[in-house]
């Protein structure tokens, strides 16, 4: 091993391996996702290439064996179970994407959710058996967030009871779903349903796009990849575009509305139901945010340990660079951040569970707030780890730009998680709206409960919203519990000067949407407290649950520091409406650089409890041995530019410059 | 002309042709600006090939093509002018980067600046003349700013008059250096320099490693690509080790240090002078970061007013998406910025040249401030370009991720700027060593003039840092001056604090480097506080020189909006001190919301007066004519995964799953 990680390693103050049950939720967790990812490291079948050194083409080739084997190993592993089957695929894929993952996580779980039990029956067998490789197409070229506005139709002919799919514009082009470019032989449509003359709004439709065995694109159907992107190279994002292309009426997915062989409508007796995937899925992007970020963290801060540069003390031999004020100020709370996340991740995945049971036993009532929380805990998680990974990146110097640092690609992959599954500005002004309902909630004399319940303390009486000052706190910088308490009141300060500017708006504007498009600069800023304040809390809290004591010291300083960092960054926040002192904020910076010379001796354990296998950081940087240089220097040589062939440019372009001389 | 667009320029309050003069510098610029693009643009041999579809070696290949065919295209149009040169480059290359750039922007003029005129008359004609294809190589494997740290060695052999070049570590391979693993057949190799057994420091040599003709290593030079980076992918970044490689005593750049033929050193009179390239170069990035950020915004807000999407008003069409206020909250600040960098960038310049020609007539006196200067500016402009050109692209939805948008180019290409000719964080702590060298001198009774003279008013008695506060100041929030006496208090407080806490350190700790690294956030922010009030200040002075009274109404905005955001996001440091109170704070917030709807009537203007081509922008977002979607398509059908031959995947891995049913 490398020796500045052997040293570091053993001047922990805490046995990682302790953080990493914390982490997994449980000893036994960490046994068996260790035990699946060695099914995948040991088998001789498992082959890390380095997806760096190919072209795109080559790239999805690659990642369509890998699909294919993939779903092999799990047949042969009998792997099933959601959680497991991320581990396996962490692992089997190596931070690149799959063309058919939309099958197992889109066009199955929606054909389960909204096809009938005849329709379950009929296609689910295909589908997990990949005869139909599905993907799911609501997107279109000029349609993205606002569903209503999706213009493909699907209008009913109740003569030969089909469905006849058209896109009657270029903008209506569906566009961007994974695995359709090449991959996938059915899609879940999106289509606006007309019948006997009218438009019910968007349904979805079972189309088949290719035909099966020959994989031929279908008459009326025309289908492709968009091209290339920031990132996901081996996915095929396609576009389909369809020309009175005519489904049988069964392949409308009709466990909710439903239209009759002769073309009667009839209404589903609720929607509230579809909630229930978005929730998933976004609740599940925050704890992807999480492995991101920790990923990002752990290359980083092995390669600060490992790396020397520059001076400290004159003549001394060049320190790490870990032990730069500054290099830690750049680290460390994001690594706190990402602990936080990590914290928030694990919640909100059993908040998920908690409500779905209610959900089934018939109680929706926390289903909104769930909603509310979600979109906007995925907004803020995402962005923020957006730029940490970059901030990661850069802190890695030179070699960060490389792709041996794997650094580049964490950040291409993860980046569009700010714009898919709900456009992060758009998600905090979701979190807006409910904010805003509560707060007039309790204007009205309703109490909250759940994460807003702080909305209750507003007294009423109060004119301007300057004066949360009123409400007596001093706050101790030193502990997480009295810094939520000014999270809490940061965020019951800003909800208000949103209400309160909206108001003012609903008066002069000449409709509330104008007035809401006026606010939400500060509608969007109350979203963001209010996650903020749910993160600090979430954390603080989890410390209460942490038996072991050196764990508890670690964790309780990078908590103080996540908490701290951002009173720093947002110190205006906490000094209007007088939260804090200035004076305050004073010892909050000189608290922060103590506690980075606190966490130093503990950062690489710290990200060492994270556990990441090297090859699942695919990362020269972060390798746990740490062999750094050596190990450029082999990748480097695999690069295809070496190849002799590639002189020829010299022969062909510069050669004939030169004998013009 | 798209209607959105045509609307947006019938409807703008100014003529943008005269904003571009500005920009240019005089009408005259533009015209000639024009006329060299023009040239390539209407030139049968220019053709534009989007790299965005070809491989990494194809992307190398075409380089090398587009490389000579500019070096032809230069001598045949008798371009020389080192602006000129950019402007044809800018066009000719369309946003790649061509691999002979180095023997153009390194090798010549280091040549120049530390060669012999008998060392400049041997070489120079084949440098030119494509013969000598040479880059620069300082960076090795494990060492980057610290120059001293350089392991790289040129022995002197006196019996045979040559220097023994060696890589005695895998640390001390060169690493980095563009065009040097395929392209270049000479380097000049930066190494520490041995004579009669004794080491004199790093010496710049001239070192052939490629035979001219065959193109091949020659012996002693291992050399090659150090692999695929994030961009940069038409660039051969190389590695060079050499193994007790000689080269004759005359490949010694001479000019200033020498070695005798008997092994005796001859040091150099002053090396003051080195400084000079350096500050060129950055104040050239400072410039950079003003064309990569405009750039950005130009494609951001030309599809920001073609795109339509959602409701601003129920029952109407979808809104242009440039009307919604966190869309404008997003893109505005980013458009006044890229105008506060373009000023900077020609002051820069200017001042560049000004203080070249004193230092030709031996003054230097302004060389400690510019050098300064320019390492902070580049640091403060390149991190806000680097954050800014994401957030142009996130503001595009979708299709931003796409490389259609042309987006991710501009920011791979662009983000190694906050790394290379020094790093940022290291940039700001040379600003900070001048800044804190100046509190000092202003505290032994001198008065200090240029950028730093504000340290000339801190009242020497006081104690405490913050009362800054007792400076009387009343914040007019409508003045770019007065906002100017705030950000210049907001400095000259964040210098005070970390000259103190630096002072308090350096009292409790055991050497003076220790005490600096751990002042060194505080530093950062106050160099970061002092660049800040620096391109405030150059905006608002720009103002004074604006004639046409449209053109200094619409640019007075941008300077009020890029200002009071700045105050908004920084309101912690305004409102510390005393310089701004709460209720200030709150008005700053509102009068950015009232700006953003007074710009946004002028906002294609704006951008259209960049002038960019629509080739140079190389986006189908960012077009002139903003025919966006059909583009799109039509573009997303050359990609290579849309051949027939890709596939073959299918048959290959998916059918024989599928077959297993």
């Amino acid at each position: 091993m490398n020796q500045d990680l052997r040293r570091e390693r053993e001047a922990a103050s805490f046995n990682p391996e302790l953080l990493t049950h914390v982490l997994d939720g449980s000893p036994e967790n960490t046994r068996r996702r260790r035990e699946i990812e060695n099914l995948i490291l040991n088998d001789p079948d498992f082959q890390h290439e380095d997806l760096n050194f190919l072209s795109r083409s080559q790239r999805y080739e690659v990642a369509v064996k890998k699909s294919a084997s993939m779903v092999k190993k799990m047949r042969e592993f009998g792997i099933a179970d959601p959680e497991e089957i991320v581990w396996f695929k962490k692992i089997h894929l190596v931070n690149f994407v799959e063309p058919v993952s939309l099958n197992f996580s889109m066009f199955i779980p929606t054909l389960l959710n909204q096809g009938t039990t005849a329709q379950q029956e009929k296609w689910l067998l295909s589908c997990k058996g990949l005869e139909i490789i599905g993907t799911y197409a609501q997107t279109e070229m000029g349609h993205g967030t606002h569903l209503r506005g999706l213009e493909t139709t699907a209008t009913y002919d109740p003569e030969t009871q089909e469905f006849i799919l058209n896109s009657p514009t270029v903008t209506s082009i569906k566009w961007w779903p994974g695995g359709l470019g090449k991959t996938s032989n059915h899609a879940i449509v999106l289509a606006q349903l007309i019948t006997k003359g009218k438009c019910y709004g968007l349904h979805a439709f079972i189309v088949p796009i290719r035909e099966i065995g020959t994989h031929k694109p279908l008459p009326g159907i025309t289908v492709g990849d968009i091209g290339p992107k920031f990132g996901y190279d081996e996915m095929d994002n396609g576009y389909l575009k369809m020309d009175n292309y005519r489904i049988p009426r069964e392949n409308m997915l009709m466990k909710y509305a439903q239209v009759k062989p002769d073309g009667t409508y009839v209404k589903p007796v609720s929607n509230k139901l579809t909630y229930g995937t978005m929730v998933f899925v976004r609740s599940f992007l925050v704890g992807e945010a999480a492995r991101s970020l920790s990923k990002a963290c752990t290359i980083a801060i092995r390669y600060s340990a490992v790396r020397h540069q520059s001076e400290l003390k004159p003549g001394e031999p060049e320190p790490q660079i870990l032990d730069f004020q500054t290099q830690q100020y750049k680290l460390f709370p994001l690594l706190a951040t990402a602990y936080a996340f990590q914290f928030v991740g694990a919640y909100m995945k059993e908040t998920y569970h908690r409500i779905n049971e209610d959900i089934g036993q018939g109680d929706l009532s926390e289903l909104p707030e769930l909603h509310a929380l979600t979109a906007g805990l995925k907004a803020f998680t995402s962005w923020t780890t957006n730029a940490a990974i970059e901030a990661c990146r850069m802190a890695c110097g030179g070699h960060g730009y490389s792709h041996c640092s794997g650094l580049p690609n964490i950040y291409v992959n993860f980046t569009p998680t700010c714009t898919f599954e709900g456009e992060n500005t758009v998600m905090m002004l979701q979190t807006a709206r409910f904010l805003m309902k509560s707060y007039d909630q309790v204007h009205s004399g309703k109490l909250m409960c759940g994460m807003v319940s702080y909305l209750n303390d507003l007294p009423s009486q109060r004119i301007q919203p300057q004066q949360v000052a009123v409400w007596p706190t001093v706050v101790d910088i030193d502990s997480p519990d009295s810094l939520t308490e000014a999270y809490k009141l940061r965020a019951a300060r800003l909800v208000e000067i949103a209400a309160k500017n909206l108001q003012n708006e609903v008066i002069h504007r000449e409709s509330k949407e104008v007035a809401w498009n006026l606010t939400s600069i500060d509608l969007v800023r109350a979203s963001e407290a209010h996650c903020h304040y749910v993160v600090v809390k979430l954390f603080s809290e989890k410390l209460l649950k942490i038996q072991d004591k050196s764990i508890h010291t670690v964790l309780k300083n990078l908590c103080l520091l996540y908490c701290l960092y951002g009173v720093s960054q947002k110190a205006g926040d906490f000094l209007q409406g007088g939260i804090m002192t200035e004076s305050q904020i004073t010892q909050v910076n000189q608290r922060i650089k103590e506690l980075l010379t606190v966490i130093r001796p503990d950062a690489v354990a710290l990200v060492d409890a994270f556990d990441f296998q090297d090859v699942t950081l695919g990362s020269v940087l972060g390798r746990y041995d740490g062999n750094v240089y050596e190990n450029l220097f082999e990748w480097a040589k695999k690069s295809p530019l070496n190849k002799a062939e590639v002189h020829e440019s010299y022969h062909k372009y510069l050669k004939p410059l030169q004998s013009k001389l």
